[in-house]
């Protein structure tokens, strides 16, 4: 059958194998390695949908888990689908709520029907399945729907993860089963495995065996070494379709960006730039800096000269500082902003790198500004 | 000597009395009657200098005393002045401080040289005088500032008020004296005298004859009934120029801005509209709503059918109703632009009112739609 989702495939990078792409949804397309902002309740956290446009965001993740919750997928799926709900006609991805569940939720059961655990706000007793999660996004209407999958802890025995593995491919196929609108919405399945190259192997093999249109890279980023993550990226690709477009789940640090992207990877998602921006966190061409700190009170300069976003253009750290510092949600906005551009803005850096044959270099270059090269250079 | 800041009349309401104006200053100019949003801290509260543009704001007013505690006046002046540091080049007016040190700190005892008092976030000893007021806001470099006057409670008794009075006249001679950059600032006179009519007489003469390029009416909306207010205004205002501008302080309910209006004010401020906003209160043409409330979870209309505003042209009140139940910011942006979109909206209506020589019969229509007229009916 012909999938709602599809890859384009435009050109690899001669000098690291990365790959140009286009990933094609019911609701336009968007060019691959994309970052992709988290919009966790229908919002991309103190973002209008005109402003995330405006920063060239051309795809955004919503989460099955709160959205089902509140406002309640028929809520939602009355309002004409999350699309319209929240006013953004450009693709949406949903995960499934499985990350949610073992991230979140207390007194989990696992068993082979699905999750039984309760709502992390007022401790309901809930139930999670295949069937039910496929049904929450069929109500959301997004463009791509993640397969429901269960995320084991790091680290996990191999045994455990055997396990783990075998009923994430058992509950793949029945989400396969339950999907109702397989034209209108394409679903993705999760290959799991931890750091584990035998049963990475059998989880994609397992899944590719299913067709889906496209597949996820989940249960990294979950607290093991960085060299860890990408080991498990050289190990697992091999085993996946050239022609499906790549998700590595939960990835959103400018060197992961980076180097997932080297490794094959065309979409991340991750809260890190709206998260941290919160904080005053602010990610730079030369580095990350936080603008509660005094010495910015008279810093009359933009958070980054390189930068060409709203914030920068109109604002100084000064303001900035005086906002984060006032409580005022002005100063969220505008260092989210700033945020979500920068990474925005990287991943258009990669694309172009990947069209002139130099992402390689560009990494170098890239590390050595922002400072990932010096020694006990923190990861994010 | 020509002043900063100048009144141009165009024309009087024939069936109300009502000023139809425009007010020149440094920063350009803006029509009157006019509602101006309050920026506080140096932001109107989650919303930007283009929304506030989009929705017609022509003067924004920000806190002599909030800005002078955080970041500092001298901060502000060596950043340019408040119209670069916060990026808006429309006129601002500052109030004194004065209100500020009345309504917010501790342990303050009045001396004719000044207030002594204790900064209300940390304790600190401060002192405020009519000298320090006006150096603030010339570092703030605001195109109208307010002379520091006394504002003392309701109710106060006729003899201390009387006291009060002619010591802020006494102030607002040294304000005068103080003021470093008459040409490029304009400062206003505040006339008190609580609900006396003789002292608001006496104030008013008082200040009459310091040429003040404009004057103010304070110690209003502070707890009084509104029959209290509107009468207070009625015996002022014809002791007070027809050629200068009229603002009405600390003013910004629907029914205050029209009856004031009638009764020959120019601007008005308030920050009810972005406080209530954030508590989810809503004022739409039917009257007002409180958006939190569970009967809006599934309602897909518009905030205000008449609305023309951002918000209320692409979002529905079940979706603001979920962002504003799970607490997301963009849910208190929305909110607030709807309801600073209301007021200034409402003036626009005024001015046109006025023009058409029947703001009575807009008050009639508008109370009667709002539910003004209802018994029981809430003020706001």
């Amino acid at each position: 059958m012909t999938h709602a989702v599809t890859y384009e495939h435009i050109k690899t990078c001669k000098q690291t194998g990365a790959r140009l792409g286009i990933v094609h949804t019911p609701h336009g397309s968007f060019e691959t390695p994309a970052f992709m902002p988290v919009g966790t309740q229908a919002t991309v956290k103190t973002m209008s949908p005109e402003e995330l446009k405006a920063m060239n965001a051309g795809i955004i993740l919503s989460n099955t888990y709160h959205l089902w919750l509140r406002p309640g997928n028929d809520v939602i799926r009355e309002a004409g689908g999350l699309h319209k709900f929240m006013n953004w006609d450009r693709p949406i991805l949903t995960d499934s709520g499985g990350f949610q569940v073992f991230s979140l939720s207390e007194f989990r059961n696992i068993k082979e029907e699905g999750v039984h655990f309760r709502n992390h706000m007022n401790g309901d007793k809930l139930f999670l399945s295949p069937e039910k999660a496929m049904q929450i996004q069929n109500d959301l209407g997004s463009d791509i729907m993640m397969a429901f999958d269960e995320c084991p802890p790091y680290p996990a025995t191999h045994e455990y993860m055997k396990s783990s593995v075998e009923r994430t491919s058992r509950w793949a196929e029945r989400c396969l089963e339950a999907h109702a609108r397989p034209q209108d919405q394409g679903l993705f399945g999760i290959i799991q495995g931890g750091e584990y190259e035998d049963l990475r192997r059998q989880s994609a093999e397992d899944l590719v065996a299913l067709d889906f249109p496209g597949y996820a890279i989940g249960g990294l980023s979950v607290g093991e070494p960085k060299d860890v993550m990408n080991r498990a990226l050289e190990f697992t690709t091999p085993f996946m379709p050239f022609d499906k477009p790549r998700y590595l789940m939960g990835v959103g640090s400018p060197d992961s960006l980076i180097d997932g992207s080297i490794r094959g990877i065309d979409m991340f998602d991750c809260v890190l730039p709206t998260r941290i921006a919160r904080n005053g966190t602010l990610m730079t061409s030369t580095g990350r800096l936080n603008l509660k700190n005094a010495k910015f009170k008279r810093d009359f300069t933009p958070i980054d000269e390189k930068c060409t976003c709203y914030t920068c253009t109109n604002y100084t750290r000064a303001y900035v500082h005086h906002l984060l510092r006032a409580d005022e949600t002005f100063g969220i906005r505008l260092t989210s902003y700033h945020n979500l551009h920068f990474l925005l803005n990287l991943m258009e850096q990669v694309r172009q790198a990947i069209r002139e044959d130099r992402l390689g270099d560009f990494r170098e270059e890239f590390f050595e500004a922002y400072g990932f090269n010096k020694p006990n250079a923190k990861n994010f």
